[in-house]
């Protein structure tokens, strides 16, 4: 950043009074001073959108009842909201985020992005139309050491990458009856065609992109549900092949009881190697052939820029999921300032791109799984 | 909280461009959206107060050359600041605070609070004549595994206390050529009268006393300076005695070369023990007679309701750091809201009784050190 | 063990001076002071079997230059050998097992058991006909802890098994110049057909067994060889199915730089889940539903008779690698006695039926592999 | 060692069924197979002696009814055991190690050595006089990383030693219910004068003696006992002074509820820094100004010719305390061995010294507490 940007006016869909996720993005833009909330269509009802407006100090007149009204409301105000952030469940990504594109909004959406491949390319190409900023919010990508790993491994230090090991296990789904959180993401209908693939599986899958910079060649993949009764896959592990003859393990889960938010990824060269896990965020392991293990910490020595640019506080201050989740806020905000100056930044926040990448993994590995196991090719 | 509550105002003096400790405050005061910056005189010359405000947004007329005209102008005005941070080096807290009391302004001041115990208890004073709140920001109390200690301890999860230990490790200061942050903490005029034992020991103190309760009866210290020509301790180790029995061990250092922000607590009683470590924050070790060790983890289960107050993210995303600190800023504007409704919160930021306590703590520190270690009461 | 054992008479086959794994069992043989060496072949020619017989203090006489002399030698004794130890590498483990077992003797032979299935079931048929002890080392088996887990999931603690997470890293052999250690192993005629999936492998496999009684119903595998020119594979990952509807996800490898012998098993049930790593051996974790995370430890509050039985210190005083190695051979030491006494034990040792096991494991992954990965039947 | 040596007859005074430390000296002298237990006066009655020696395989004539016996009956032996462990209770080393010393036997001693500077001083002149082999089993100096640590500091690799942080916490005595192994070790008629300063303390000491080669110039000491109507301290903190300007801090405790054997040792110096934990003993922390964290790990790459030397399996199998125990009873052998064919040896184990030391240590913290802390001179 150069100097002092005004904050971006920010409007938000979905994310009302109980979700999780819509409170996340607010801490996010609200951490660096780039955002400020003037709108939202907050929740799926008008009663209960105004509700959770007036709860965040929304202007009345612009806590609207539909994600419609919002768009309209805010595109004809002079001082109407920037950037639209999509919070809903996924079945309603698609829709809102066309729209808003179309409409010349700036976008930041959650993930998986939408249902179809066919819908991702179309909003691909909406965007590339528009010109607008679309992000997509693998926050995982936001962490200073994994942009670190990035650095790295695509600068050469590992040497050739031979294999890649990305583990997402989480345990909260483990029983069935995990209340509203758990059933929209079990729910088809909303969480479309993908279960813990979608929710967590694409997060994995776009870490391995983001650090390595691999191109997933074939996938022979294994879904899963253990919760009797569930129409969706709480469970997927599947083998990876790489362009360039890098191999690959995925797994990922949501019934493994008492793991909590357990991310991982490992990088294993032909020099050297990297693994980091996000729940404890701030160590990087680093090996090297016949030396000693090294930890890179956020805001410690031996740093590259990447790194040094996503992180805020000195060493042994520890950052967190939130002050990642603002990483991809603030580079967008980084990114619309730079190209309203009329120049390029090379941003490393998610895009569609990478949003219609983890559309077509999820294709991919259900249709490998529908079809055995069989090796897909991408 | 109850409901959306307006934005208060806040001004703050100190914590220009470089400063390490104002973005964090500003970080903080953002997080959670209950602040907003309205004015500074951020740096110690005028043209630099302007500059650092001009980055930061701040209206040219409220980015004033000194704090005193930070004071005089934002009491001026209708929509003037209502709460007044104070981040300079130590030396100003004590006129900066005084006068912001006097003038009625709400404050949230760094510690340690001031260089003396009578200014402390001057400051106390004033306090309680304007009936502003006051918050001093020890900020390690803002963790909310920290508030579970505190609300075990004092709830008698563990019996009886018997010994506490308290370790703050730092290795930054170690050469004696490190820079802007460390010229003022080992500068005398700046820093006051101790030098680690100021900075962080303070802390450790403070944590202490926050989760046990346990009031200090004595102290036998051992304060060096390990770098050659240091003014002022950069290591200060100390045995203590508390009222009713207990024992203590207080170690602080800034020379521990690979240590960053080793932050440590551990509580043992007579049935049970806890320990936790600032850099793993989301994490308690809590072990039982005769039973295996439990892990308590931010989020997960088990927490009590100061815990799950002071928690924004499920278990396993992690918060940290600005969170903990936020929990500070939060407090204060929950406080300031209750108290405008008429109400009374039980406050769990600390407040100028814990920023006098630290500074009788240096005090008698210091004048056991000065007596080669005798036990000194308190 | 129930009162004084007179030691065992022990000799070995393989394992000469430069030998890792031959010294090891050394140890463990000697650890409890339940055998005692008394003859060996130890190396591949007369002249170093020699020498390395007497750097041991064989008796001239009893430092044979073949196996087949040994096997005679000691059959001939009146105070010969009882037991024989096989250390060889993997292509002479037949022909050396079944003469021993043929002959008599009681058997611990390291693993792989064989080369082949139908030697391995010749070799099972021979032990059932002499009615020897035949015992396999897979020595992780003898850690107090995976006994434990064995003792919670058989007994139903975690619930119904869902999902199995077995992981073998190693690093040693990344670079294909590693020296003779690496060199048989990556050798088929004296390796066999498998490389790290035989070397590493068939013990990640043991360990799911032993722990979960779990039967394997199908593999879907992937072998590589990353270092270029090898000839058998150096990295192995596959799927597993069950029978009953477990799932489970097993990876080897040996080119993972930086990783040095890091075996882990993680196994979730729909009650609880098990995790143990073998570098950090004397602790279980156990998590349940809706409960913090317990740390069993070794000698520790919690554990059952199987851990408690195979344990020789109190907890934090840390037993590893070659204690529970030495579970193995005092394991076989109390059948013999048992035997010898009329009485049966409820052995906890590897025997003749899991290095089948691992032997048929060993086939239908490679089969599996050979057909691109599709779903092989066990 | 240089070739076979045969292995020395030993024989044991103490450590009969139950004891804890018997059986650990007896796994340490059998692990490498340079002992040959030949006889015994296990147990503190005749009866209890002979019941103990038949469980072990002693030849019934050498099982004897006293110490005084066993000395008088080995030395009249041509096979007679040459070395002799001492494993009682701490108030009969003395006595016993005394009179096998002057009778010319090698002697093994555990610790504190003995009750009183008087008798170890007189202890060491008895040594010198007869020339042999006299080692005390501060077992924790033998763990190959504790010889890297030592190796590194005193070669002048963390530059000049600053500070010191000794920690040994263990919370087995909480209750003052624990049975047998707590009785004697809190009676002072059979412990000595000090508690959990003699048990544990010593060995914190001496490792940081072993370590650094630093010498204690004063202490400033506080003992507690923390259970009520105990006799000994159970927790003990104190403040070191070391000559040229070193300080320490050293802290043991029996009464924190969840601590193991949680021996702990960092040695902070100029340019860098050293980690490490027992109950972890496989990974030495390594800090140097300015470069990121490395984990020199036991077979690792990195190390030197100490931790080496002291190493019987690769990187990633752990050893643990009886391997450490092991490398006492191995120097010692070594030793006599060397001195047999004429040679001198730098050995590393523990010697009458070290023993000495650990008393003087007592007696100074003890006389420091007993003066409400004041710095005491050594």
């Amino acid at each position: 950043m150069s100097g002092y940007e005004r904050p971006l006016r920010l409007a938000m869909v979905g994310g009302g009074k109980d979700a999780f996720i819509g409170a996340v993005h607010r801490h996010a833009a609200a951490l660096d001073g780039r955002y400020q909330l003037v709108a939202g269509a907050l929740s799926s009802t008008p009663e209960r959108s105004r509700a959770s407006g007036e709860a965040l100090g929304l202007a009345p007149e612009r806590s609207y009842g539909s994600w419609q009204d919002l768009l309209a409301g805010e595109k004809a105000r002079e001082d109407g909201a920037e950037v639209i952030s999509i919070v809903t469940p996924n079945h309603l990504h698609f829709p809102v985020a066309l729209a808003a594109v179309q409409a010349g909004f700036h976008v930041i959406c959650d993930k998986p992005l939408v249902h179809t491949l066919a819908q991702a390319q179309e909003l691909e190409q909406a965007v590339q139309q528009s010109g607008t900023v679309f992000a997509v919010t693998y926050n995982y990508s936001g962490y200073p050491l994994i942009r670190q790993a990035r650095e790295m491994v695509r600068g050469g230090v590992l040497g050739e990458v031979r294999k890649v090991i990305a583990e997402y296990h989480q345990g909260w789904l483990a029983t069935g009856s995990e209340g509203k959180q758990a059933d929209w993401r079990t729910d088809p209908s909303r969480s479309g065609p993908a279960g813990a693939l979608g929710d967590i599986g694409t997060h994995a899958e776009q870490l391995v992109s983001f650090v390595t910079g691999l191109e997933l060649s074939a996938v022979a993949a294994e879904l899963t549900h253990f919760v009797p009764g569930r129409a969706l896959d709480d469970d997927a592990s599947m083998l990876l092949r790489f362009a360039g003859g890098a191999k690959g393990l995925l797994t990922v889960s949501q019934i493994e009881i008492g793991r909590e938010n357990d991310l991982r990824l490992s990088v294993f060269g032909s020099r050297g190697s990297l693994s980091w896990c996000q729940e404890n965020p701030n160590v990087l392991i680093y090996d090297q052939l016949a030396a000693p293990r090294q930890l890179l910490t956020r805001g410690g020595p031996g740093l590259g820029a990447a790194a040094q640019q996503a992180t805020r506080l000195p060493a042994g201050h520890p950052e967190a999921f939130i002050e990642a989740f603002a990483n991809i806020y603030t580079g967008v905000a980084d990114d619309i300032a730079a190209r309203q100056r009329g120049e390029q930044l090379e941003a490393l926040y998610p895009t569609v791109q990478d949003g219609v990448q983890g559309v077509k993994f999820m294709e991919r590995v259900l249709e490998s799984a529908a079809d055995d196991g069989r090796w897909t090719a991408f």
